[in-house]
């Protein structure tokens, strides 16, 4: 089956279940924080090391969208990364078919400290591309959603990105400069020479440094930021807030909706890994198992680019200022 | 006049007319960003770089406070941002008169980009002393509060910081690992050997990396973050989301209301500047003009230690990985 076999109508069912299901779950998540303050116990469990907690709601939250799903579309795959990571391999296991990429609690740290920076996230993927995308931040009650053709929203009423009238603007002429720059310092803080860390590091000073600084690197952005969650990054780039979003190291679930959601909204999504021949290599639309995003956010003509080509020169730049991260697929 | 002659039927008068004077600035903030969405032009006018934004916004919503605390409280003293930053001193100005001390907008670069991290900040200070504070983020509709005696509060009905039964937890027993670290890029991007950015990266390093890692100061902190807003991260701090806030370079308004709340929720504040003894140096209470400031979430007892003994213990353990800035007052 692929898209063109899902016409319209159908995708539009699918989103308003997709809707329903975000809001329903993070009622789930909302619930959860409201027991917490309230004075009952939740459990945690330690993964990998300190920083990747797993809660129960977390699990809890996979087997209820995971239960609606099958019910209502019992031939549609399902990859949850609750459900993912108990199974053996992490080989890139989304094909043609329809599938539903979801993580069920994004921003787990963020949850755990009540910090209100977490929500649910559901895509729907058809023929490797994400067409639905729902990421749903219950302690703000700030809804993200779009279907393909149907545009990009803001709690279902606000089209992003929200700065579209009389036109998106262009991405700034000297960009990075005057842009807000959204990154991440993840759970790999291995003090290794060269490892991720420090090539993330340096990546972020030379984004932030003055004009000039930096042997010629420095892009002097008008903000740096890191919320903890690369959903909502992406949410927050669709709606225009943030103009780059540079990461490495997520998986799916942590990345498809804001992908469906950004790329309706105008953004465009490349690798995040910089080619030799930065200046010139062809910029290619991120393939989802990568692990490597970049963001830019939608942008509109200036007098003499049109929007797209605004956006690639902010590729070229953020390229020539960051370090190849390595991260494999374990088993890939 | 000192605050034994402001007896607490007047403070919660007074807190009463700065929790609506700052719903009515946030409403005013968020009206100027419907304008912007609805594609009215905005004025932004550079001030000492490209990071520096102020908008007409600001300057309105400081008038706007400031007349309506002239009109009711004539005899109170008033200090603003944007009064404060046309004037010719950046002596500390604040002596033990009652006074105002507000931020219109803080957070002016989210504010120019549409990243919700934008609020008005107010704070009511006597005898050098904060004993109110309002912060408002319109976009997100998050009302923080507080007057001494009463609490502080989020939305005006939920107590802070939000986990509190059956208790407060204490900071935890290897703070600052399990703790989310607060942290701020800043505006001052000179790439300088061993400047002020340097100084904080390598801090924030520290704080990050694996235990163990970066000659032992590594902290393995769950998690960094950055909003862009001083104000909100001491917001943040006070609800319980953040454990740690560390920051050198913000001026009084930024910080006088935030201090105000997390100080009644049961936060400790003190100096971002490591002493020479970290490890037995007395704890002082920061002064509201040192611009330098180390922040720690209220916290209770532990079987061992009381909340307060938690409190620091982490201030040592935070002073043991940071660097000295250096951001003296100019004319001071």
């Amino acid at each position: 089956m692929t898209i063109t076999q899902l016409d319209q109508e159908q995708l539009d069912e699918i989103y308003a279940f997709a809707v329903d299901l975000g809001r329903k779950t993070g009622q789930l998540l909302l619930e959860s924080v409201e027991k917490r303050i309230g004075g009952e116990a939740s459990e945690s469990v330690e993964k990998e090391n300190a920083v990747d907690i797993v809660t129960q709601t977390d699990e809890d939250a996979e087997v209820f969208i995971k239960s609606a799903i099958q019910k209502k579309y019992p031939s549609h795959k399902f990859l949850g990364e609750e459900t993912y990571a108990k199974g053996q391999s992490r080989d890139y296991l989304i094909d043609e078919q329809p599938t539903w990429c979801v993580d069920p609690l994004d921003g787990t740290v963020n949850f755990t400290h009540i910090f209100p920076m977490f929500c649910v996230s559901i895509a729907f993927i058809v023929n490797h591309k994400p067409v639905i995308g729902v990421i749903y931040a219950p302690f703000q009650d700030q809804l993200f959603s779009s279907c393909i053709n149907r545009g990009a929203w803001l709690n279902e009423k606000r089209q992003l990105p929200l700065i579209r009238n009389p036109s998106i603007p262009p991405m700034p002429p000297n960009a990075p400069s005057k842009c807000i720059f959204s990154c991440e310092w993840g759970k790999d803080r291995r003090d290794i020479p060269d490892g991720n860390m420090h090539r993330k590091i340096e990546s972020f000073v030379n984004m932030a440094a003055e004009v000039g600084g930096r042997d010629g690197k420095g892009g002097m952005v008008h903000g740096v930021r890191s919320l903890g969650s690369a959903t909502l990054d992406l949410a927050y780039t669709a709606m225009g807030s943030f103009d780059i979003w540079w990461e490495g190291g997520c998986w799916e679930w942590d990345v498809a909706a804001g992908v469906a959601i950004l790329l309706e909204a105008g953004g465009l999504v490349t690798t995040a890994s910089p080619p030799a021949d930065f200046d010139t290599a062809p910029i290619e639309d991120v393939r989802l198992g990568s692990r490597l995003y970049l963001a830019i956010r939608p942008a509109g003509p200036s007098k003499t680019e049109t929007g797209r080509q605004t956006q690639e020169r902010t590729v070229r730049e953020v390229w020539r200022r960051v370090r190849q991260l390595e991260y494999t697929r374990p088993g890939a």
